[in-house]
């Protein structure tokens, strides 16, 4: 039998615990909101990804908690199958039943049209305020600023179907970030999420409208760092906004 | 002599202590505003409630500082009985008499109407702020946001008599909590509470004008991320209010 | 030779350098601003006051660092007098020179007037932005907050002369603070500082025009709490004026 | 063969370390922006300097990642050189080439003109707002505030040609900071900067516009209270401005 854990604090379901810990320190999820999914990308299956519980509290995660799946959408193991449950999480009553997040297909669906390594997905405030704040707006856009720089420029390459990293943006050209429309049900973000992706093969990142934000990168370092960025970047905007500057300068 | 402590992590004097350090760094407790209760609903006696004290550094508390209470109203256990005293907490003068939260019969009356296994009360600036800013109103209402998906659907079960959790909110539907106003004692909120639940059966929260907010639920765990979750959306209204953006969306 | 130090977590060298760093995460202090003084109240001298030193990166403050005074204001202990001096921080110079905290006379002053346990000294903003928001005012003054009941309710007794706390204040009543203005040596301060205390026998700290805060208490866990209310409030304040609500309520 | 490392708390290369993990949760650094230098002023050789590399997590950076140069401008060390590579940081591909920070020219340049003793870059949100709510100026400016007294005073010593410290600038005196305007590369900077810092013998920071801030000091203490204090009244001056404060008082 395969084991999916390892004591390696780099590994995935380690990995995840962790950030989630400091993600929750900064606000970008709460006990329920938000989550992130790492793809085992030096492991010795590059298809197999992981992915946080739902409802669970998210500065409390435990790596035994975390549900595996192979791309494109196989579910390879969930924490409910667990001879050890009562181990894994002591907080939780006997007949819980654990529930990947709601964004899983998304997730995945993200993993199979990006080839990423990892996808982080928040409930920023500043995320979720600029997509009001710009209600009638299907783009967040701003230019000249140096923190643009730590976002990738990004190409769909003709030949292979693919978005490749070409190199960083500059920091007096524009960041774009689609913004899409919430649905009821997470699940049914899937759809227009896949057509965004394919109009948009700059973006790194989708607002998600009086919801948050799904952010990824080719390996979890990278999608946390432009997660970081952006959340910066949105920020900064609100603040410009209420201070009357423009973000976008001529 | 029944003890009422435990080394566990997750035992109810435990709990207390761990998440007033959490609820300090959040802003949520000060000093000696706020607190929480925990049930103990795994335990042998489902009935007995821990209480935090009154006046006492909240990020520093020490579990045999609590009280405890059995419902619907008798007190077990207070921390001035302990013969061991000094330790319980060296910061305080030998002559210091502990006292139970002033808030404890509201906690109680919580417990009794509303079956709830955890009830947490936070001076949060948010809820006083938005209780300030819609000085004229008697209910917080807010739609058409994900973070609402976080609580839970309650209906009045005309059978019973009994408040059941039926699933949760949608987030395109209205989350609704009643603002009563203050008094000079914290015990007299108890019946305007006791009126205001019984108006309110889908309500996991109070909002008291000027003064905090009371969030309660099936356990702990629950209750933190009710508290949670209507803490982002009141923090977040307040920054809607300031953008101009309406909270309820037609 | 009386050794002036302790392991014991509440002795009051460690506990100014435990609350300095808490402080420096609230923002009440910075490397070189604000500071704390505890009088060993519970000590074999109850005359015994210990003060940071000044200049000195306060969330890295060390027990051996401090200065002790005996009341009214012998200085009895300069960190400069240590032949361990490179012990007490790895950081300073070979050469360098401690000095006490520049409010020294102001500390020692509200020890005698007030006969005071601990005294708190931030350059907290909110402090800081109010005393310029109302800069035409003496007074700081707020009503019908539920915070107010951490603050004492202090009156003169005539027979004794001396300041004593008769209770706590009500949340509807109003809470005031004199505002002094600036001076350019910290030194300076001290006669309107004595002037204002004797006009104001209600009050539990001052406001510095444009500098900080100055709060004290019957014990450092008193002035800590009073603090903690006093900057709530303050930063509540400021919130209630930019969204157009009064702060004092008929 | 020497060894640029040391288990001491206080080598640069593990202050660097410790410091950006502090910067981090204050916010002044990010995944990748923003970074430190500390010249080892009480080392052998006190021309020596490391220099974060960049495009590192900086909150989770490790000694053994910096780079160490010679002043003026030899680079020293690298750590791609580094046989154990891997145990530098596992979060890296095997492949990965640590590049100094895009700033290191500007930094040994203000090393080589200000005789400096460690130099910081942030870009915190509160020196880049500022440098855009007064786009039209080409200096920030702000007087009596006491937390200026947390700065130097220096002044051109035409014997010698050097800038000295003379003191600390009182609190009604005005703190002058120069800005520039950002570059599309850091590695332009340098030139504007050697300018400014010739024209401004008195400035111990010079603000980027758009992008950050460079705050220098004599030893990596003094230049991190430096960048509080600077950092503290940049936000205390956006909020003066957002109340109509002005930020000079005549």
């Amino acid at each position: 039998m395969t084991s999916y854990f390892s004591d390696h604090a780099n590994h995935p379901a380690n990995l995840i615990c962790d950030l989630c810990r400091q993600f929750y320190d900064n606000n970008w999820v709460t006990g329920t909101g938000g989550g992130i999914s790492i793809r085992d990308v030096d492991g010795p299956n590059p298809n197999v990804v992981y992915i946080a519980p739902s409802g669970i509290q998210k500065e409390r995660l435990r790596p035994k908690e975390m549900f595996v799946a192979e791309l494109p959408e196989k579910i390879l193991r969930s924490p409910n199958q667990d001879n050890d449950k009562e181990q894994i999480s002591p907080d939780l009553a006997a007949n819980f039943k654990y529930k990947p997040l709601a964004c899983t297909p998304l997730f995945l669906s993200i993993y199979n049209l990006r080839d990423a390594g990892a996808v982080i997905h928040t409930h920023s405030q500043n995320a979720v305020l600029a997509t009001m704040i710009w209600e009638d707006r299907l783009e967040f856009k701003i230019n000249h600023q140096e923190q643009i720089k730590a976002l990738p420029k990004l190409e769909l390459n003709t030949k292979t179907g693919r978005i490749e990293k070409i190199g960083s943006l500059q920091n007096h050209e524009t960041m774009v970030i689609p913004i899409v429309d919430n649905t009821p049900l997470e699940e049914d973000l899937t759809d227009t999420l896949t057509e965004t992706l394919q109009k948009y093969p700059g973006a790194t990142a989708v607002l998600v409208r009086r919801h948050g934000i799904h952010v990824w990168g080719e390996n979890i370092w990278k999608a946390k760092v432009y997660n970081e960025a952006i959340d910066y970047l949105l920020e900064l905007a609100i603040k410009m906004h209420q201070n009357g500057i423009p973000l976008i300068k001529e």
